[in-house]
């Protein structure tokens, strides 16, 4: 291991116990706020990464308590100076490094408006942390590398945390999961060794891996450069399919459960534009019809299916960036935080 | 005029005069359904183009009503048949056929519990409109071209109506965008005849503008095939700027307002990487700082600016479909309706 990256995609599967040993009381404390008579909806800021966490808690969190999910606007704290009536919501900011100022605009307005808030974020003594009533420590350890990986992990790890303590099911599903990641990253290894260069692509997915589609498109542009982008499968096939042509590389997420047919029925319309389609799944069906597969590990439920789903994505990122011979840790002049306003 | 696409552009002045003239009574009613003491936020399900839209009322009745705008997991009321709680929540779907009926099942799962319901349609006797309180008739007229125009504009004008007659300020402003629009046809049509064939591109915007800098690139990339996307600027900035290269197509969509600062810095960051810069926008100061100016009409308020910044974003779709020899009216195989379940 020479670059701080790779130590921190090898790192996960022990961020993510890590954080599920420590944090049980934490999330305790964050659903006990969610099922406040008061609290109708959560209202999620964010921005880079940790907004492909708030998709997840979207779908986990509208499933698990039927609590609806929205997301912040935050340059209407900002820029416009004009912040929405934050009546019913519960605030929950997320960011690893807990810097962005527009995100804790957003917490700062609900603790003036009286609203609850949450913070999830790496550094429990940044501005974020601050602005919150209740912390929870993304317990990741320090994150070297510009792309995020183990912090975007155990934030998603941190959401599902907050679903298993708060209903009483999942935990046991939820803690096989590090042992999981780690047989994740042993076969998505072998699977993204051989990938050629591509010249871009458009990731798609439906249901709870939206974020997963998201996360995978912004890693591999961030550390490699190359064209990607995602959209829902759904919202694809509404016009924007016109830009997919024969040859273009589609990448597929598409685990079994309840969003599994809707996803084949995706795969056959890009199928008929020619596309060069490559599969995530766990399911040998739809990875036959892949030019490329990258096998999922079996067993693990789709609720949880995001914090391994997006391996095959962040090593096909790493492999698309040393085949274009990028600095993994400083790609293409990025800097780790950035500070919106 | 030998398209429906054209015919329906040149038609959008007078569609949303028509709107605006035979619907007051009907904003008023929505306007009095979203001040219900219980009313504490608007979630919208939508899908395309009518997407974009949301967008737009996040912003607009956010700041009017501070109301915060949520949007719908359509997936969580069909796919997963597992539905949030919608206490407090005021429903609004919005989609020019009202036929999608992943949009509908939203709106019903809203009337079985109880909460209000608006559709806002171009069909008042479609599916949509039947799960709707309130129905709010968009009165484009027919629309007969793939690529959403009047029904575009016309659905911005709605929520714009919606605000305007819900807080008595701003009505005479928007009864002047028709004449504005019209105006603006004809510039955009002078500034992008010019245009010669990108290879795609990336379309950035922030604040009230977010839903045209998407717009114009869903519009772009139906009508061409082009490779187009759209960002936040801010959200740019975190990692998916690196695949912006050299030489690469810029939109900026920049009018005047108070996104105008954020959008310069912006336009700074993307000028350093040697991007090809289109700028949309009625401030002299970064038109000249543009490869290729494409200017607005002046004197529009910044909250209706995006009925006017889509028009050149629609004529340069047009352009570059044109310049790829495609068919206007029949683009790439695209269906003007799309069911997703």
């Amino acid at each position: 291991v020479t670059t701080h990256l790779e130590a921190e995609l090898a790192e996960q599967p022990e961020a993510l116990a890590r954080l599920l040993e420590r944090q049980q009381a934490g999330a305790a404390e964050v659903a006990a706020l969610i099922r406040r008579p008061d609290v109708q909806y959560i209202l999620i800021a964010s921005r880079g990464s940790s907004s492909n966490v708030a998709r997840y808690a979207q779908y986990v969190l509208g499933r698990a308590h039927r609590v609806p999910v929205a997301f912040a606007t935050p340059s209407l704290y900002t820029l416009y100076e004009q912040p929405p009536r934050l009546d019913g919501a519960l605030v929950m900011g997320i960011s690893q490094s807990g810097g962005s100022p527009d995100v804790k605009a957003v917490l700062d307005e609900a603790r003036r408006q009286g609203r609850p808030t949450v913070a999830l974020t790496n550094d429990p003594s940044s501005p974020l942390a601050q602005a919150g009533d209740i912390v929870l420590p993304l317990e990741a350890g320090v994150e070297q590398a510009v792309a995020a990986t183990k912090t975007y992990i155990n934030s998603l790890g941190a959401i599902a945390l907050i679903f298993a303590v708060s209903t009483g099911a999942g935990l046991a599903e939820l803690e096989a999961v590090p042992a999981q990641l780690a047989a994740q990253l042993e076969l998505s290894r072998d699977a993204t060794e051989r990938l050629e260069l591509l010249e871009g692509g458009t990731v798609i997915a439906r249901g709870v891996n939206y974020a997963t589609s998201f996360e995978i498109a912004l890693k591999i542009r961030e550390l490699s450069g190359l064209l990607f982008e995602s959209y829902s499968a759904a919202d694809l096939m509404h016009g924007p399919v016109a830009a997919v042509s024969a040859g273009w590389p589609v990448i597929a997420v598409a685990p079994s459960g309840p969003a599994r047919e809707s996803m084949a029925e995706a795969i056959d319309g890009i199928a008929t534009r020619g596309s060069r389609l490559l599969v995530v799944s766990d399911d040998e069906a739809l990875l036959a019809r892949a030019d490329v597969a990258l096998p999922l590990v079996s067993g693990v439920p789709e609720w949880l299916s995001p914090l391994v789903a997006v391996v095959p994505g962040q090593l096909a990122a790493m492999r698309l960036a040393r085949l274009r011979g990028i600095d993994l840790d400083r790609p293409l002049g990025l800097a780790k935080v950035t500070l919106t306003r």
